[in-house]
């Protein structure tokens, strides 16, 4: 069964326990033989695999009705694929979901760690620090690089760990965050274990 | 006593009760008479000023054994106004500072609204929402405006108020942040304060 998880940018594979990834610029769908179950948050893409009867969009298999219209189908199928948690997929954004007893509770949306470095950047030259995720932030800032750090990096950690256990990381910068929930988990399988869910209550 | 708190985009003035602000932009430090006590921010302007001798740099006047070298003189001086408190400053960034016993404890950088609406959007189109101040933090969301809101708002109000109080806010955007902590008070004086505890110490 081959699964595939679309991003901006690229497209991940995933059969059996293999993964791999493709860049989404240029990608050809014809290149692909056999069906393929996909999700995909790239508009430009999904145009084109409508073409293509291949391509099974697991959209259309979700019960929507524990979410909300708008909400990232990354995001969906990650909440699918648990039965109590609280995920963060760390990625071009930060989502946070909690899921208890199978059911979203809701979750929030902060920003990667690209696009909040650029965020600091632009607010002036002197705080274009890169973070640093080893900070003691049990300890208040008494200089510029941590200030920039804990502020980006503390918020955020204090919030997920308020709703408890057990915390799932997956996303691309996964390895990154990990360090700061010492009890999280790392599951960058994450999206395809909802994926196949998905597929093997519907099919 | 003139008192003059120099931004990068405005000079905000204070004279007895009196406060007004004039753009950085084309500003004529000659065209202000007498003596004026300034805090300054703006590298631009700290050099036209270096030649005007009734323009006092209060940087000089400060003991900065209890901050650090790279630390924004506004949050020098605004922490100098308070013995015990949180302080808030709410401006193109958050700059939050925890005073105890009149000592610095330490302090963090937060994107200001404009930065992380920015952020936001750069990340998706699908993200660009204005900020709901009004939402309510004790849910989790369950739609995409409001799970752009909690997550600037919810994690950086969770950390604030870990600090305990009292909570001080000031800046441009004060009252915008003002009802999130319902504790707070907003002071929209508090930089003028602390450059006039700085000066009847000194002089």
């Amino acid at each position: 069964m081959l699964l595939c998880d679309i991003g901006n940018t690229t497209l991940h594979f995933c059969e059996g326990e293999r993964t791999w990834r493709v860049a989404a610029e240029g990608f050809d769908p014809a290149a692909v033989e056999g069906r393929v179950y996909y999700i995909s948050v790239n508009a430009a893409l999904d145009a084109l695999l409508a073409g293509h009867e291949n391509w099974v969009d697991l959209r259309d298999l979700i019960d929507w009705s524990g979410y909300y219209e708008t909400m990232g189908i990354d995001r969906v199928v990650a909440c699918e694929a648990v039965e109590d948690a609280v995920i963060v997929d760390a990625g071009s954004a930060v989502t946070v979901d909690v899921v208890r007893g199978g059911r979203f509770e809701g979750g929030f949306i902060y920003p990667g760690i690209r696009a909040m470095a650029a965020a600091y950047a632009g607010i002036s030259p002197r705080l274009a620090y890169s973070f640093n995720f080893e900070l003691d932030l049990d300890k208040m800032p008494k200089n510029s690089q941590d200030a920039v750090s804990y502020g980006y990096l503390r918020p955020l950690c204090g919030e997920v760990m308020r709703h408890g256990g057990p915390i799932v990381i997956t996303g691309g910068d996964a390895e990154r965050f990990a360090p700061l929930f010492p009890s999280a988990t790392v599951d960058r399988m994450l999206l395809f274990k909802g994926m196949k869910k998905i597929l093997e209550n519907r099919c």
